[in-house]
């Protein structure tokens, strides 16, 4: 089953619930996962670096399991972490244990604890809602009864991992998120994202283009499984899954 | 402008956050409105009644101001209220004094605060979060850039106040809902609910039926400003809002 979470509330510590971010959280059949979540109005702070944070990894990134009949838990490690690229201060390390519960109304409360000034300080808590979407569709649809099955969604997932490179971006339904970092770089010129959306008309939308490398992601997502895809500039992204 | 909110999450006092209906909030052009709380899954004791709340009126209702360049303020007096028809105790009468906050990521937050005791006792604070939706589409589909203008989306309302009934139904785009209450029942069988969605072949898809006199909601809810339209119990209903 695949998955598209749009983030609707994001709430940490003793802070009033917000959303400043336009997240996307992307989960493939086989249980890659990459979540990008740039500001919509960046500040003046923020404006080199329009991100509240990227992360994405391997089915193993996130160890599912379940607390009691009503809360599910993933424990998240994740193999990219824009914090981590950035060797960021007062940022989590390792493991997140997260607790999920399925809200009557369909909507998905992930509830958690971050230490970001280390594991034997004091924890901060945090809140985040989910409103599942309909992968299938090429605008931001609510999942419900009438949307298209996502069990059996196409899901398609390309790797990259050189010399210089390591990159993964996945694909769910229509939607397309990338993360693309440059070993050696660990500054926000190391870092690059791609969003984008499949089109009715089968064109695809570049909502996100961020980073100075943009032009070694793949131009096209959809392939069968072990073939090799080039990014316009001769970097070869595999292919390690691939439900089309 | 019309506009169709979904609401997304409901915390009142010092629970936790949640959403356990599927709430829509239609506002008219001329600034009527409506909103239906059904639960998604009623409780044994919701059975009979499987709303947490409803309520509509006429552009009076919700007096619109500022507070800052930040903050909207609604005060809200409505004409139909479930909680009033019903006379139930420990329910809030009068004005309701609102504050309204647009996200940047385009949620919109209300907080205020409910007397459910009295003017003079306590009052209880509450927060919702509403997504607006584009109402010119028969899904779930979140208002965004790509969206129809809902300067100019349609609206209609149509009032009946009659011996024995009163009602109001508000359409928007493609979603209609509608409240009856039957004047001398200050029963739950004086209340009719009524929420439709304009499929895209033009037919109406009913998507809340509620009450012993649901027949007596219109058949349909498009017509020019003035005219007469009759439910199938014989029940005349009269269009004081066209924008079509």
């Amino acid at each position: 089953m695949v998955s598209l979470n749009r983030r609707y509330t994001f709430q940490v510590g003793d802070a009033l619930a917000n959303e400043r971010t336009l997240t996307l959280s992307s989960g493939s059949n086989e249980g890659y996962l990459i979540s990008l979540r740039p500001f919509v109005h960046p500040n003046a702070s923020e404006n080199e670096f329009p991100f509240e944070w990227g992360f994405a990894g391997p089915p193993a990134s996130a160890k599912v399991g379940k607390k009691d009949s009503e809360t599910d838990t993933i424990d998240f490690n994740f193999e990219f972490d824009t914090n981590v690229h950035l060797k960021l201060e007062n940022t989590h390390r390792g493991v997140i244990n997260t607790f999920w519960k399925t809200w009557e109304s369909g909507l998905i409360e992930e509830r958690g604890q971050v230490f970001p000034f280390g594991a034997d300080k004091a924890g901060i808590e945090f809140f985040e809602l989910w409103q599942p979407l309909d992968s299938t569709r090429p605008d931001y649809v609510a999942l419900d009864e009438n949307s298209a099955n996502q069990e059996t969604a196409r899901s398609v997932v390309l790797t990259v991992d050189s010399t210089d490179f390591r990159g993964l971006v996945i694909t769910v339904g229509r939607w397309v998120q990338g993360i693309l970092f440059k070993k050696s770089e660990n500054t926000i010129k190391g870092i690059n994202f791609l969003r984008a959306v499949e089109q009715q008309d089968g064109s695809w939308k570049t909502l996100l283009n961020y980073g100075s490398d943009f032009d070694k992601f793949p131009q096209s997502f959809v392939a069968p499984l072990h073939a090799a895809i080039e990014g316009s500039s001769a970097l070869t992204w595999k292919v390690v899954e691939s439900n089309i």
